[in-house]
């Protein structure tokens, strides 16, 4: 740790502050590097993904103000790799004159469901139908104004990879949902085609760019898959779905990058599901697929740099994650699966292996899409332990 | 620095100790992130370029046996940034059962520029006419030999970007470089038509991979520019250079990256001028320009994991060092460049600007070699602030 040192050179380059530990830290530091950009962390511990590889590492409880406050003292800009710091506390740093980026204004949307879904509303943004619902027998009530059961619950706040969500069948499942004391949101469940998600990247001074509209297939609630880009997709879909993440990430004043996770619809629409204001898993393939990765574009974002090229290298990259498995040494894996294919992107994030946690990922690019994806697919099960050839 | 610390997940991911705080260490450390190898430096002091970026950072001498004794006490391996950490010092770490690599029998060879030509001339391998002189007049004999003046003359230890070599064209010119007290090396100066380097990676198991040849360009010693692969090259001339680089690398039973600079004549030969074996100036394009950087297959090398693919993603890669020059604050020459060109691609090493040191490179890649190395050269030209527009 070595924040108190006085570094050369990069005296004119900015610190740029990230909160939380985990991979997305990790993976930002890691594009930090050649941009010379002076990179913090603040951490819960040394062992967090990101800690074990960031040389300026701050340990503290990010709920805490004055943990905030000293954190973000050095630092041009402060950003999150996680959803959690508690808006009233991003809006104090704020008043104190902190570049908080994306700002508390805009972040609160993708930390609040209900918040997001009545900005969106107000924006004109389609979405699945939806409103807050008091209590279960309030469930059966929004149930009765659409199509009836089976519903989505989620608590507006705390929910992620599949946690705090619900899918229920009667008004008896409606009850899990509301005893965890927060506000519930009723949404219709959609009849969808499939998953995409536009991912975009817009600087305080308005410049955004947009990535290609990519696939996205979810396995109990977890992305499991990504294809960039989406196979088959309609040009004027896509076209929509970068265009409406564009507008989204305007009318909201988002800095960083924005992942709009959207449903194709059976007859060609397409809603948005989630709100995510970092990098995101959607984005992982552009670390090897796009001239420009995600985590490159969010740091020149928040340092309100000029934008980087997000255009594919690859005619198609398929990323897929690595989730733990029974088999906790994926260290001997890699002998198999680099020897097997020379051309496999391995990104492993330093965690414990625990069943259905996300480890790591894989990318393949390449011109023929079902070779790329049979590649990525065969190395994430191999490391998985799922398959042992 | 956490050291100490125990890490999870990656119990099981060995740890990598790389002696020297610069930029090789620095890209290295950026390669082996999302491998989840644990990266340890030995370096300096905390402002080596390294150093600000790596977490887990050693502070010490390497040109003390106990220093790097402690150091490599829990590294699964040792490589280096450099070749100054004394042959006997190796020897006497790997007889303690560490595994160096590349280990001090290979290493001599690219610290010594002697034992390499001596080595080299065994093999049978092509190099300028050469032998080791005694004094000033044994110079004069040396170019009666041949051609007569100019002569290359080079210490045999110590010497880097262009340190340690001089031209000279009579007796007077040639005292100084005996002034050091280090045995003299005297070469024919060659009449080359451009220098190109073949980069191979091998493993302690055998297993190799080369990467394509490249055209390098030397200003007052120090490289300045990298073209990759070296354009017009005749395909049976870059087979030699590369097969020559994979016999090299196999008779000298090298492990990691082995970059052999050559002098490709008017007359259609290639000879070896140097020899390097860690990543290498010429090697750096790959970053951005192979599926595989040189980075990555240095430490799959040293770890014995299987190779990966060193084929291009593009085209035309053109790799321009930045090198230091007045104006200190290249942060803010960021916002030109990457507004002028989207797909430039940066890499900054944290440090201080002084006038010709290499601070930095920055490459592009594409489909038209004018167009991309007009990009190339005007972002260093303008990093450096030769030029304002």
């Amino acid at each position: 740790m070595l924040a108190s040192v006085t570094l050369p050179g990069s005296a004119k380059f900015p610190v740029v502050g990230m909160v939380g530990g985990g991979q997305l830290s990790r993976m930002t530091h890691e594009a930090g590097i050649p941009l010379g950009i002076r990179f913090r962390l603040l951490a819960d511990t040394p062992q967090d993904s990101a800690a074990q590889v960031v040389g300026d590492t701050v340990l503290g409880d990010y709920r805490d103000l004055d943990t905030l406050r000293r954190f973000a003292a050095d630092c041009a800009v402060v950003t999150f790799d996680h959803e959690h710091v508690p808006t009233e506390h991003l809006r104090v740093l704020q008043a104190e004159g902190v570049a908080v980026r994306p700002g508390p204004d805009a972040l609160v949307n993708a930390q609040d469901k209900g918040v997001m879904r009545a900005k969106l509303d107000a924006i004109g943004v389609p979405c699945p139908r939806h409103r807050l619902v008091a209590d279960p027998a309030d469930v059966t009530a929004f149930a009765a104004e659409g199509d009836g059961y089976p519903v989505v619950l989620k608590t507006v706040r705390g929910g992620y990879d599949g946690k705090g969500v619900w899918v229920v069948a009667d008004e008896t499942e409606a009850q899990a949902p509301f005893l965890a004391g927060v506000a519930v949101l009723a949404e219709e469940k959609v009849d969808f085609l499939r998953e995409l998600a536009a991912n975009v990247v817009r600087s305080p001074s308005g410049q955004a760019v947009a990535y290609p509209v990519v696939e996205s297939v979810q396995e109990h609630g977890v992305c499991a898959e990504v294809t960039a880009p989406a196979p088959g997709l309609d040009p004027a879909l896509a076209n929509e779905a970068q265009e409406l993440a564009l507008r989204i990430a305007g009318e909201l004043e988002i800095t960083g990058h924005l992942a709009v996770e959207l449903f194709q619809t059976r007859d060609g629409r397409i809603l948005v599901n989630e709100l995510a204001m970092r990098p995101h898993n959607s984005g992982h393939w552009s670390i090897d697929g796009a001239v420009t990765s995600q985590f490159e574009n969010h740091l020149r974002a928040v340092l309100d740099l000029p934008l980087g090229d997000p255009r594919p290298r690859a005619k198609w990259t398929v990323m897929v994650n690595v989730l733990g498995g029974d088999y906790p040494d994926m260290y001997h894996a890699y002998l198999h699966c680099m020897a097997r294919d020379p051309g496999l992107r391995i990104h492993m994030y330093g965690k414990d292996v625990k069943p259905g946690r996300k480890v790591g990922h894989v990318t393949v690019f390449g011109d023929d899409l079902e070779d790329v994806r049979e590649r990525a697919r065969h190395a994430a099960a191999y490391l998985r332990g799922t398959i042992t050839e």
